[in-house]
């Protein structure tokens, strides 16, 4: 997506053999870019979240296991760069899944040659997301113009946390069947829920629609219930950290609340994902291991002063303390559908099998 | 309560005819007090917050009622001054409560007689505020001792917002049965919603706690639902602004999303109330107006630096707008019952005139 008229993806790797990222974490305020030229560089920016977002972080990893492989491509280095990636953050799916695939691409190669094969294989899963949530949009677009058609007015859709391009390598998950419509010309509104503590909504989310000029309006997380009893909420579109084989949603924590506020209110629901965030393995979202992360995220806020100088600020009293959990399981009984890069489905086992009938075997 | 092993109210008449409140908006970060000399300072204090809280907002249109009488005691005098209080806040029913209560009381006194009449009227609304609390504190604790002698272990409970001392006179509302629990010795551990846009969760009940000495951890706003699933949280209690006549709560926003997490995970739900937040002449709650306030609300943050400053800083881009509604309504059916200082109802129409068969009228 483009960004000052540029079009820029999130992840790409430079002549110089690093690879070059987008560092989220300075997002809104500052646009800048990170070389990572080494598997440290790369498991620091999944654990720092200066890349964020499942697709992303998939993606973030596949290169680091290439970078790994520029000072030793053996066996050995291979093991190691996979252990080092899957421990930066245990609840995305897309981090294993982009592991897998890597080692498999990379176990018949002779070490000599790895190098170069990594960074194919790199390549290819980010074109392979690109592809996806293209896809996404599509299938998602369908959606929201039978829906505009329907309401005869701008459609008004809520949306958790950041599934935008920032979250993958291009156009997103959740927003890109909202950029698509946008661009086709339907008429929406995004509610962009802020997403404590980590603020994804209010810094992402809102960078990126604005930059893309869609009509937007950031809320406290506390607000979408409301809205939704008032009418001013058409759908939800979520996307998702890892989905279960039956059809729960494991995504940004918060996502289970307003998925029990749109079925109260009779709001479609919809989680957005590319396959590779589904985890055929797991029936279950209840044993889906859920991220703590450091409660300094929730106690303490970084963002701009007056004067223009970035600032962090405790908001919590030191004799309190804090608890930050990232990640919640929405039941497949509140969603409404699961939009993915092969069309729309029921969030049920025989949902999922029916687009994927290899159960993602061949994904 | 006390600060410091001072004892406090959160408002009190001065030998020199002025009231002195705590400073709310400066906490928890300083502790400072403001003289109110005139009903535009009452009003002042209202409107931005420096006091807040549905009790706490009663008690201050009360005394600004009195300030006003200072300068004018004349009929036009007191129609002005509740004119402007009641302008002040829309959704809180105790503000037109305790004007009410106040016109009342002094339209049968002679002008030269008010200023002493209305200074004691509004310090009998505080002593009953405090009684009140102290009543609700007695009937909650008896469900908090008959729960945990039940589960055996540390109770958890979860409350959203403030609706402690600071938004009372004393006590508090949902905070009054923890208080009055943990003082007995009963084992309770709080899960404090940081309360998002206004941060009164981790900015007042945290400090408050905090300075009671009662277990507690901040949580985003997000969390409440997870924690719900996975049988971290035993109850919730909150506190009300306006209680519709069939038991409809209208509390802050957030409050009903936390309410629909506790109804899908069996999870009892409480709201406690003194009788003046109860509008006995609105069955729905879709009939509450609901108060917009401030998009900085949202936009901007303050908090302390590490250099020890109190700062304000901009978290949303400059290129997004943002909608900033202060409540919602969780229907009844949502709520396990009420604690009044009456004792604990359904909330329904007929628990609440079992409570009070005169429907309130001589409250």
């Amino acid at each position: 997506m483009k960004i000052s008229g540029l079009h820029y993806r999130t992840i790409w790797p430079t002549a110089s053999g690093s690879v070059r990222v987008i560092d989220q974490s300075r997002l809104p305020f500052a646009f800048a870019t990170i070389d990572l030229e080494t598997l440290d560089d790369a498991a620091g920016a999944i654990r720092s979240m200066v890349v964020r977002g499942a697709p992303l972080i998939g993606a973030t990893a596949a290169y680091g296991m290439a970078l790994a492989l520029r000072s030793d491509p053996s066996d050995a280095s291979l093991d190691e760069a996979a252990r080092t990636l899957k421990a930066t953050r245990p609840t995305a799916h897309n981090l294993a899944w982009a592991l897998a695939r890597m080692r498999a691409a990379l176990a018949t190669v002779a070490p000599a040659d790895r190098l170069e094969a990594a960074f194919g294989e790199a390549a290819s899963i980010c074109d392979a997301d690109v592809e996806q949530c293209r896809a996404i949009g599509i299938h998602g677009a369908e959606i929201i113009r039978r829906s505009a058609a329907a309401a005869g007015r701008t459609l008004n859709i809520l949306t958790h946390c950041n599934a935008g391009w920032l979250a993958c390598v291009d156009w997103g998950t959740a927003l890109a069947p909202i950029y698509r419509a946008h661009d086709e010309g339907i008429e929406v509104h995004v509610w962009v829920d802020e997403t404590r503590p980590r603020n994804q909504g209010a810094s992402l989310t809102a960078f990126e629609l604005a930059a893309h000029g869609v009509p937007h309006t950031v809320i406290a997380d506390n607000l979408g219930g409301h809205l939704m009893q008032r009418g001013r909420v058409d759908m939800v579109i979520v996307g998702s950290d890892r989905t279960t084989a039956a059809g729960d949603v494991c995504n940004k924590v918060g996502t289970y609340l307003k998925a029990l506020a749109a079925h109260d209110n009779a709001v479609p629901f919809y989680a957005a994902l590319p396959v590779s965030t589904i985890d055929w393995s797991i029936e279950r979202g209840g044993d889906i291991p859920i991220e703590e992360r450091s409660p300094m995220e929730l106690t303490h806020i970084t963002g701009r002063t007056a004067s223009g100088n970035i600032e962090t600020v405790r908001v919590v009293p030191e004799s309190s303390r804090a608890l930050n959990l990232a990640f919640d399981v929405t039941p497949a009984k509140l969603v409404t559908a699961l939009i993915t890069e092969r069309g729309v489905c029921a969030a049920t086992r025989s949902g999922l099998r029916s687009l994927y009938p290899d159960r993602g075997l061949s994904a």
